[in-house]
């Protein structure tokens, strides 16, 4: 009896959707999380069989003692796209939301995933706005000298090079259920091409 | 617009299965890939959603520049449990292979998933019959002194202290297709919980 581990291929046809990685990138606070979550409730209502990979929450398990220097999140993020391309290879419509703040970050991240199964979504919103919100309070600790290493601050992030090279969306300008569904909009025509 | 992460029960439901991990263990050889293989070909058939995770395809990718030491391995399985963990929140039935040779790694892999959701298996064959298969030609390659820290050999394996405590499927007595179909009879009935 000879076994082959079953394919992508039949998994995504079994599944009855083409797998792929949609990776929400931007500052803290600009609204990653929530805009994934919104997301991931569209494609599950759409009959599409989701994993969700975030951040913070991967800080927690899989990158646990890794800190916030430029080595350490290179290791973070090469953690988190190995893992979502595991789960590519299940046949999985993947939704990852990570700060991602270098370009050199987001190339590594291509380069694992590969740049056909990758959705790169930009999540725009400035400094000024998301130490507004600070939702997790990491600004204002940030602007007491608390936080060393934090994006935006004394650690880079930088923006896309060009407007068209990946999706933006901008949280300052666009409430959360209007780019949810925009983002919807645009990813499911990827992720249906084979139901 | 509030939004909260999808749930594993929400997300259980969807796929009408109950989430869990069902590990497989034993020495290089014993047959845990090609029964993982054949355990998820039957799952699937009967309708489950799996993800699959095996000790040398991570090797190649999460688990990279990890060696056979006993830190390195410790991490390789930290790792690959961690993973296991987001795959059970995404609701997925999860099957992994890997040697996990001492008890304090199956120890540290049930403390990570949690016993509730772990079907510990331990592939069992003899050293010597795994030698004498030696489908990668590891054991040769042992035997002449090239593979430091080979498992069973210069690196500890230790067998279940008990017969009860996990389910035994020996690669030695009987044929892969029983096996596999004795394994999937044995999980069906608790990942079905929800169907």
């Amino acid at each position: 009896m000879f076994i082959k581990q079953l394919s992508r291929p039949e998994k995504e046809t079994r599944l009855r959707q083409r797998a792929g990685v949609i990776w929400l990138f931007g500052l803290s606070g600009a609204g990653k999380t929530t805009l994934g979550d919104a997301l991931e409730h569209h494609l599950v209502e759409a009959g599409l069989t989701t994993m969700r990979l975030d951040g913070d929450q991967l800080r927690l398990g899989l990158n646990q003692g890794l800190g916030f220097s430029d080595t350490d999140r290179a290791e973070a993020l090469r953690r988190a796209a190995e893992t979502a391309k595991l789960s590519v290879a299940a046949g999985f419509v993947t939704i990852c939301s990570f700060i991602t703040p270098q370009r050199a970050h987001r190339e590594l991240v291509r380069k694992i995933i590969g740049p056909a199964d990758l959705i790169d979504v930009y999540i725009e919103a400035s400094y000024a706005v998301c130490a507004g919100r600070d939702g997790k309070g990491l600004y204002k600790q940030a602007a007491r000298g608390e936080l060393p290493q934090f994006t935006g601050k004394d650690s880079i992030f930088e923006p896309p090079l060009s407007r068209t090279g990946c999706f933006i969306i901008n949280t300052e300008r666009e409430a959360v259920d209007v780019s949810a569904a925009r983002l919807r909009d645009l990813v499911l025509p990827i992720l249906r091409q084979l139901t």
